[in-house]
C-alpha cells in the first residue's frame, strides 16, 4: 500500500503495542468503530497471553477471540501493519519505535517520549537522557488543530507523537488568546482537575476507590511533568517564551479533564473579544465547540470532543479560559486517532464521534 | 419508500417524539453514529424552543442547529417520517401513538403504554384503563432476543413497544432457564439494581445528587411496575405461568442495571447445565456475552451489550442467573434501535457498538 | 484496675493491634471520641515507623504524635492494657489472641477468627484448620442486640469476638422473624451490597476507583465466608438449622452494607405483624431503628445505627426483611466499641454516634 | 442564666432556625454530641409539622420525636432560648435576627445577610438593599482564627455572622501570608472546587445525580458572591485593600471545599518561609493543621479540621497557598458551632471532632 494514497475503501492494518492500559482499551474501542481500520495484533507484555475479553470484559463481544501477545522486534514486519499505536509507560517508546518505523508505516506514539523538541528537558523533566533524540526533530506533535498541515504532510509514513492530556486541554484553551496577542505570555496559571483513569490501569495506593471517592486535591505542585509540553505549544504560537504554572488536581471521576487558565490581558480586552478570537481559531473545527457556557467535563464523555469558554474580567484585570474533553479520547486514543486519520490522508473525523455519552 | 426494502444504500428519516428525556438524548446519540438514519425532527413540549445543545451540551457538536420543537399532529406526515420513536412518560403515547402509525411507517415506542397484552393489567399497576386496548395485539414486543421473527414480519411499518429496562434484563438472565424447564415457574425472586438515570431528567428530592451520592438503597417494595411485564416474558416462553418478586434498588451511579435472579431448580441441575442453557441461547446473538464472569454493569457503559452468567448451588438448592446491561442503551434507546433495525430489514447490529467504555 | 468495676471517672487504657487497616482508623476515630478510653498504642507491622497522621490525615489533628509502632509480644503488659481490639487479616487473630489474654483485660477480635462455634467450619470455608480450637467456645459473640448479657458476664476480661459486617447486617434484619417462627428456616436468600471500604485498605486490582466507580456486580458467588456466620446466628435463634443463600455485590460508595433477606412465611402472616416482630425485638435498642420506610445505607454513614424494614407479600408469597448499616462502624469498630462497653459495664453507647453524617 | 458565665455543668438551651436545609441538619448531628447543648426547638417553615426522622432517616435514632415547627416571632423568647442558629437562605435573616436578639442571648446566623460590613456591598452582590445596616457593625464575624478575641467578647449575647464555606477555605490559606507581607495584596487568583451539598437540598436541575455525577465545571464566572467576603477578610488582615479573582468549580461528591490560591510574592520568599508563616499562625490552633501534605477533603469529612499548605515557584515566581475542610462542617455548622462556643466562654473544641472520617 502506498501512504498518502489511502482511499474510503482501503483497509488500514493497526496494530497496538501496550494495549493492556488505559489508552489501549480506548484504542481497542475505537478502532472498533472506525470503517477502515481492522485490528491485527496488540501488545501487552505484562499480560501476554490473556485474553482481551478477560482483562476487560467491555470488550467481550467486540473482541471474543482476542488475546494480548507479547512484543517482538519484528511485529510491524510480521504483521505488515499499516499502523501502529503506542500506549507504553513514558521511556519505553525510546527503544521501541525506532524498531517499528518503516517506509510505509505511521507510528503514533501516545507516551511522552517524542513530544519534546528540546531534548534538554527531557533529563530535568523526566529523570533521564533520551536515548534517540536524532527522532525529536522529525516526530510530529499529534494535536491537528494546531499541526494539521504537517500531519497531513506525513503521507501515511512517519512518527507522530500525541500530546498529554492535560496538555491539549490547557493548550487548546490559551493558544488562540496567545497567538492573537491579547494576553501576556508569562504569569499564566493553568489550574486543572482530572478523572482519575489518568492515572493508569494498575493498582496503586493513591488511586483506589477508598482514597479517591468523595476527594479533591491536588497533586504535582510546582513539577508536573506536563508543564514544558504545555509552554513548548504555547510558545510556538505566541512567538515567544511563555511560562506557566500548572497545578493538576485529582477528581473523583473516571474521565475527563477541565482546565481553568488564568493569564493577563496584554492590552485592554473584553469578554466578547477572548470569546471571538476562540470562535476565530475553533469554528471550522470538527471536534471543538465554542460557547458561552461554562465548559463541562461530562458533555465530553467518551466523545472525541472539546468545549471552550473564556471570559475578561475588568474588575481584577484577569482574562480566564476554560477547556474540558475526555483525558482518555480527544486527550489520549482519540485524539491519537483523529492525528492518524490525518497522517493517513482519511477524513479527520472518520470513526470518531462528536455525541458524548450523557448522563 | 417501501416498507421491507431498504438497503444499505437508503436513508431512514427519523423523528423522536419526547427526545428531551434520557431516553431522546440516548436516541439522538445513537442515530447520529447509524449510517442509514437521519435526524429530522425532535420534539420536547416542555423544552419546545429550547436548543438541544443548550440542554444537552454533550450533542453540541453533533447537532449544532438542532431545536427541540413542539408536537403537531402532523407531526409524522409533514416530516415524512419513515420512523418515530417516542420516549414519552406513562400513559402519553396513549393518545400520540394513534395519531403517529401509518401504512408506511414505524412506530417504536420505549414507554409502558403497549408493552402489556393484557389490558386489565394497567389498571391494577398503572392506575388507570388503558385507552386503545385494541393497539395493544398488535403491538409487537421489541425484545429481538425473544421476538426477532415477529419484528421481522412487520416489514418496516407497524407499532413496537420496547421493553422496561429491568424487564429486558431479568427476562434474558431468565427466559434461557425457564425455556429449558431448568427452574420452577413460581417463588422467583428478581433482585436487582440500577443506576439514577433510570429516573429521568427532572429534578426530584430522591434524586439529588446529594440524596443518592454514596447511598444504596432498595425502593417500589412488592410493587414495582415493572413486575407484570417480567411474569409476561417469561410466562411465553416457559409456557406456563410464572410469578415474580422484584425488588429494584438504586445504586450511585449514572447508567447501568444489574438483575441477580433466584429460581428454584425443577430438577437435579448443575452450574455446567445452567451455563450451557444460556450458550444455547445466546452464542448466535450479536449483543448478548454468556460466561463465568460475575457480570459487571460498568462492562456494558454506552453500548448495546448484555452479560449473563448463571450458577446452580448444590447446598442450598437455588439457581441464581444474573444479567447486566447498560438502562439506556440496550435497556432503552439501543434496544429500540436494534428492534427497528430488525423491524426495517437492516443488518441488527447497524449503528450500534457493542464495545462498552471503560473506564 | 479491677473487671467488672469501670465507673464514670476510670480511665480505660486501649491498644489496637493491627490499626492501620479500616477498622483500625475507625477504631482510632471512634476512641477520640470516647470519653473514658485513652487511646495508648497502636500497632502495625506493615506501617510500623509510620505517622500515623502521615497514613491516614484525617487523624491529623487528633492524634499529631501516634507512630505505628510493631507487635511485640509483651504488647498488653508493657502498656498496661485493659482493653486491646485486634484488626488483624484473617487467620493472624489465633497466633496474636493467645498472647494478649490475660486475666484483667479485654481482647475484642474483630477478624473472622474467633466467630464460629464449629471449628469443622475454618477448614471449609476459610481453606485452613483452627490453631487454637479451643478458645472458641469462651469467645463470646460481639453482636449485643443478640448475646448482651453474655457479653456483660465478662465483667471487663475475656475474649470478644465481633461480628462480619454482611453478618451483623443480615442477622439484625432476619433474627426476630426467625426467633418469632414468622418464616421457614431454610430457602432464605440473603442479597447484599456493600461499599468498597468492606474489603480493605490495601491497593488491589479489584478495588481500584476505575474498576469500581460507575460499576456494581456480583461476587463470591455461592460460597462467600460469612455464610456460615449467619447460619450459626440465625440456627441459634430459630432453634433449628437455617440455611441461606448469600449473594454479596460491591456498589461504587466508601461505605454502608444493606441485605435485602427473602424468606418463606412459615404460617399466614402480613407486613404489619412482621414490622411488629421487629419493633418487639428492637424498639429498646439504642442503635436499632425500627420504620416503615426503606432503609437507607446513608442514613447510618459514620454512626452505629442500624435501619430495618420487613414486609410480607400476598401475591408471591415471600417476607422481605431489609436492614442498612455503615459496615465500618456498626458492621466493624462500632459494633466492636458497643461490644466492648458491655464487656466493660460502661454505658452501652458510650462514645458511639446515633446521628449519621448526612449528606 | 448570665452570658459570659457558662460552666461546664450548665446546660445552654439551643433553637434552630430554619433547620431542614443543610447547614440545620448539620447542626442537628453537632450539637447531639455537644455536652452541654440541649436542642429545644428546631423551626423549617416548608416542613413544618414534618417529623425530622422522616425527612433525615439520618437522625431517626437522634431525635425520634422531634419535628420541624414553624416560625413565631416569640421562638426565642417562649422557648426560652439561650444560642439561636439560622440557617436560612439569604436575605430571610434580615427579617428574623432583629427579632432573636436579647439582651441574653447568642444569635449565630450561618447566611450572608451580616457578613459583609460595607451594606453598599450588599446590593452589589446580593442585588438588593440591606434592610438592617445598623446591625452590621456589631455583628461579630464567627471565624474563631482572625475573631476570636471579638467572639470571646461577647459575653454570652449579641450578634455572630458566621463565614461562607468557600470563605473560610480561602481566608486561612491565605489571611498568613498577608499578615506577614509575604505577598502581593492584588492579582490574587484563588480556584476552588466544592462538593454538591454546598448547593443546598432542594432538588434543581444543577444538582440532580445525573447532571453532576462524573462531571467536573466551572461555575458563577468572575462574579461568585463570596467574593467581597474573601476581600474584606483578606484585606483586614493585610491593612491594605486585597483583591481577588475567585472561580468555583463543582466536584462530583457531597463535602469538602478545596481552595487552590495564587499570589505573587511581595519579596523573593521560598516554600520554607511561607510554610513557616502558617506554623505561626496556626500551630496553636485546634482545627488547622499545617502540613508539607497536599491538603486533601476528605481528610477532613465531617470534622471541624482543616488543612493548608504552602509553596513557593522560584520558576514562575508564584506562591499557591491551599486549603482543605468540609464545607457543612467547618465551613458553616461547625464553625457556627466552633464560634459560639467561644462566644458562650465554653471550651472553644467542644463537641466538636477533629477526626475525619475516613473512608
Amino acid at each position: 500500500m502506498h501512504r498518502g494514497a489511502y482511499t474510503l475503501d482501503m483497509v488500514v492494518r493497526v496494530g497496538i503495542v501496550g494495549a493492556s492500559g488505559f489508552t489501549g482499551v480506548e484504542l481497542l474501542r475505537l478502532i472498533a468503530a472506525h470503517p477502515q481500520m481492522e485490528l491485527v495484533v496488540a501488545t501487552g507484555d505484562t499480560q501476554a497471553g490473556t485474553a482481551v475479553a478477560s482483562l476487560y470484559p467491555s470488550l467481550a463481544a467486540t473482541y471474543p477471540e482476542l488475546v494480548f501477545q507479547a512484543w517482538t522486534a519484528d511485529l510491524a514486519e510480521s504483521n505488515q501493519l499499516d499502523v501502529v499505536f503506542c500506549g507504553l509507560p513514558h521511556g519505553a517508546s525510546q527503544d521501541l519505535v525506532p524498531l517499528l518505523l518503516g517506509p510505509e508505516r505511521l507510528v503514533v506514539d501516545l507516551g511522552a517520549d517524542f513530544r519534546l523538541k528540546d531534548a534538554s528537558l527531557y533529563p530535568r523533566w523526566y529523570g533521564a537522557d533520551h536515548r534517540v533524540p536524532e527522532l525529536l526533530e522529525s516526530a510530529v506533535y499529534g494535536l491537528p488543530e494546531l499541526f494539521r498541515s504537517d500531519l497531513a504532510a506525513l503521507g501515511g509514513a512517519g512518527l507522530v507523537a500525541t500530546p498529554g492530556c492535560y496538555v491539549t486541554t490547557a493548550t487548546l484553551a490559551l493558544a488562540p488568546l496567545l497567538s492573537a496577542g491579547l494576553v501576556e505570555p508569562t504569569g499564566i496559571v493553568v489550574d486543572a482537575a482530572s478523572g482519575v483513569s489518568g492515572a493508569g490501569r494498575p493498582a496503586k495506593p493513591n488511586t483506589t476507590f477508598c482514597t479517591v471517592d468523595e476527594d479533591f486535591t491536588a497533586y504535582g505542585l510546582l513539577d508536573h511533568r506536563h508543564t514544558p509540553e504545555i509552554e513548548q505549544n504555547l510558545t510556538g504560537v505566541a512567538r515567544t517564551p511563555v511560562q506557566v504554572l500548572f497545578t493538576p488536581h485529582l477528581a473523583p471521576m473516571n474521565r475527563g479533564i477541565l482546565a481553568t487558565c488564568y493569564a493577563r490581558p496584554a492590552r485592554p480586552t473584553s469578554t466578547a473579544e477572548v470569546l471571538d478570537a476562540l470562535h476565530d481559531a475553533y469554528d471550522d473545527e470538527p471536534f471543538v465547540v465554542v460557547s458561552e457556557r461554562s465548559p463541562s467535563t461530562k458533555a465530553t464523555l467518551g466523545s472525541n470532543s472539546v468545549a471552550v469558554t473564556a471570559r475578561a474580567d475588568d474588575r481584577t484585570g484577569w482574562v480566564v479560559a476554560i477547556a474540558a474533553l475526555d483525558n482518555l479520547t480527544k486527550g489520549a486514543s482519540g485524539g491519537a486517532l483523529q492525528a492518524a486519520n490525518v497522517a493517513l490522508g482519511l477524513p479527520e473525523a472518520t470513526g470518531l464521534a462528536t455525541a458524548g455519552l450523557y448522563p
